[in-house]
């Protein structure tokens, strides 16, 4: 047995009680307006076949997943010519085939697929697990990390896109958080590019136009002159993008872009009926940002981006509609429109804003000090009553010096320390005594139960 | 991209809603208690250190482990010479340094090493999260399985043995499950093989006497001959595990046969210290079950192990007492307690004994029937009070022919049908079909949402 100074793998974290209480918290919230929406759980296993996974998320994402080695005396079915080149790749395909899930995306779209006789369509899941990434761990980028997803497939209808900004609107709203949320729609920049006479290079202008919140208006210009589009177009482009605009200015620039642009046009129309259907009572914006792009991907249609407006901490939810998700597994037509909530930039944002409410950490309420093993037991029993009520609480565990049993409370945080002596027992009540003003009391059990429960009431209010 | 069938890694699962429902049932409930018991939970990364893993499972145990091939271009670093000798195990070392969690004790353990200065002891934590094995996969038995664990280290106080019986008989009355706790004592068992003559042999006796209950009482005789204890001796342990004898006439014998073995002395002084403070008010049986031995493992002291009362199913939840499991990571003399759930066989006599309450169920209550633009604007925005309330619900997200609308609604399990039609909008009214019997009736909206919490109610209280 190894005695080495134990130590985490790179790029992973344990979280400690209170990380993991602020964690579900947050998880909580999502799980709850997602069922609010009429969204369902499902799960799907960290591991998949390699050839599920394989493709999916371009060249570097092959190269960014997890491979399992396969169990065994692997070495007998080995690449042997692999092995001499040192080709690394190849010869892996000889003893994996098994990866770690990249996202929740993919393994959604095989268990469409394996369970279509049995979905009901439009299909509305939601999924919270962790996903693994073999990046290069660095601040904030982990290679464990949570994904909060919710998608609908089988249906194109826009109302869903609307229903997403309201869900948006509602978990950040819940979490105490302002945002801005920014939406756009794929088509329109595949407009754009067919406006400005590249429509063959529509991936390269993407992917410039999304650079431009890192690297300026200047560089951008100069990109996109580079592929070809003439000077004046692409003025009118970044004026299009950067200049404070209403969505009617938008609008009408783009119509006149489009007169000759079929997806451009159909983009527009999206956009429009996305926008014209929020529902009247929302908390936060939605903004029409005509740069949106988020990245190359896999959406044709609308995407969303959210960023916390208080906190600078980039993209806190993306999402978007994809038309062909499941057709990587032989079911074409599927469309599908779907977000990912940020699970730990959203703590980080709330962390930073302070927004997490002292009833998350809530622990035991109340310890018994263990005197000897006739206040133990009646203690016990007590803690069983309480426990029944509702009320979390602990019996020391054995009758060790005052002050280490104090120091234990104390450094756990808890409010009442209870003791249950000889009188105590005779009277049939318990001496508590509260933590935060040192005021000792004598109450009868239901008393005690009673007391906690109010101070619960009172300090939510606060 | 491939576009091959897709299908699950041998011995994995998906989940869908029905499921995932069911089984956040049990977690939440064993959750709750827990937490009712002041432990906390933590959560350690999927993915440990392979010098973390290995070694503390055993020979066997190892070849279970799931193994991360390195990234990049492993082979550069890869062991020539034991792929020359085929010796995958060798070669492995020189390929793999991580791998998948066996179970959550040994995370625990390094978890508690690495956090030692920042832990109040005793430390009460609980875990609830997934484990992988590369088992040969057959009925009941999954390569990703979650386990429910809570344990207590630093401390020997016998209390938690006696906490730990409270928390089993909570968590399956919550359940609605009847079950028997079945309690020993490792140092029982340390004392027959001393008392016996065979000290020297004391794992191969336990590995014979846990398996009674498979192999019969004839078999077992003849094994623990053969270990070298004579036939008195074997017809006396036969008669002590196996005859029906109460806790009094069991000790009396063991307290006969103890009079030279102090280790059975204190074995036999723990499980009456544990039996004697069980709570007064409990709904589940606690037997002293002197031949649960819980096999090899790690334990020293008090064993658990809980079946069901009405559902052959095996061992629902084993547990113990370890002496030092933080010492294999270089912190000794850190005594634990601690408990597992198995999720998927509470799950299956759960399913069996049909204890999943109606409500685990409770999807949307309501979906609004889409007729047009301007009703289905009106109805995403009652929609969004009913939210807002607390009510899930949906709209139909296009106006799609009424009996595909109508077999979404039937096919969701959905309880009401709300129609907002031209004249419900001037009246502001919502029409409201009940599925269960065809029952229409006209309300405003504030009557919809105290129908349906009543309703909810209602149900609830049958």
């Amino acid at each position: 047995m190894s005695k080495s100074k134990p130590r985490l793998s790179r790029g992973t974290r344990d979280f400690g009680p209170v990380v993991v209480s602020k964690r579900n918290y947050i998880i909580d919230t999502i799980r709850q307006v997602y069922e609010l929406f009429g969204f369902k759980p499902i799960e799907t296993p960290a591991m998949e076949q390699l050839d599920t996974l394989m493709g999916k998320y371009g060249a570097e994402g092959d190269k960014l997943l997890f491979k399992i080695v396969n169990s065994g005396e692997f070495l007998n079915k080995s690449d042997e010519s692999a092995f001499g080149d040192k080709n690394s790749n190849k010869f892996l395909n000889s003893i994996s085939e098994k990866g770690l899930r990249y996202d929740l995306t993919v393994p959604f779209a095989r268990y469409v697929v394996m369970n279509q006789n049995d979905i009901t369509f439009p299909f509305k899941r939601y999924q919270i697990q962790p996903v693994w990434r073999a990046d290069r761990p660095q601040k904030g980028r982990y290679r464990e990390f949570y994904q909060c997803d919710a998608d609908v497939v089988g249906s194109d209808a826009l109302l869903f896109e609307s229903e997403f900004c309201n869900i948006i609107d509602q978990v950040f709203t819940s979490l105490g958080l302002s945002v801005t949320i920014r939406i756009n729609n794929r088509k329109i920049l595949e407009g754009l590019s067919e406006a400005s006479g590249v429509a063959d290079k529509f991936n390269e202008m993407v992917v410039c136009i999304d650079k431009i919140d890192k690297i300026g208006k200047e560089k951008v210009g100069t990109e996109l002159t580079a592929l070809g589009i003439n000077e004046s177009e692409v003025n009118g482009l970044l004026d299009l993008i950067l200049a404070e605009k209403t969505n009617a200015e938008k609008t009408s620039l783009l119509e006149a872009k489009f007169a000759s642009s079929e997806i451009g046009k159909k983009g527009l129309a999206e956009v429009k009926e996305v926008l014209g259907r929020l529902p009247e009572n929302m908390n936060n914006k939605v903004v029409w940002d005509v740069s949106l792009a988020r990245g190359l991907g896999y959406y044709t249609g609308t995407v969303f981006e959210v960023s916390a407006n208080d906190t600078p901490m980039g993209s806190i939810l993306g999402g978007g509609r994809y038309d062909n998700l499941t057709g990587i597994f032989g079911l074409p037509n599927v469309s599908g429109v779907g977000i990912s909530f940020g699970l730990d930039r959203i703590y980080d944002v709330m962390e930073a804003e302070k927004r997490f409410p002292a009833s998350v950490l809530a622990g035991p309420k109340l310890v018994f000090i263990n005197f000897d093993e006739e206040g133990m037991m009646a203690s016990m029993n007590y803690a069983s009553t309480m426990r029944k009520a509702g009320i979390a609480c602990e019996v020391y565990p054995e009758a060790a010096k005052m002050k280490k049993q104090m120091k234990y409370i104390d450094q756990n945080g808890i409010q009442y320390a209870a003791m249950v002596g000889s009188q105590e027992i005779a009277d049939q009540t318990i001496s508590l005594k509260s933590m935060e003003d040192g005021n000792q009391q004598t109450l009868k059990i239901e008393e005690v139960i009673e007391l906690i429960k109010n101070n619960g009431h009172a300090s939510r209010n606060k």
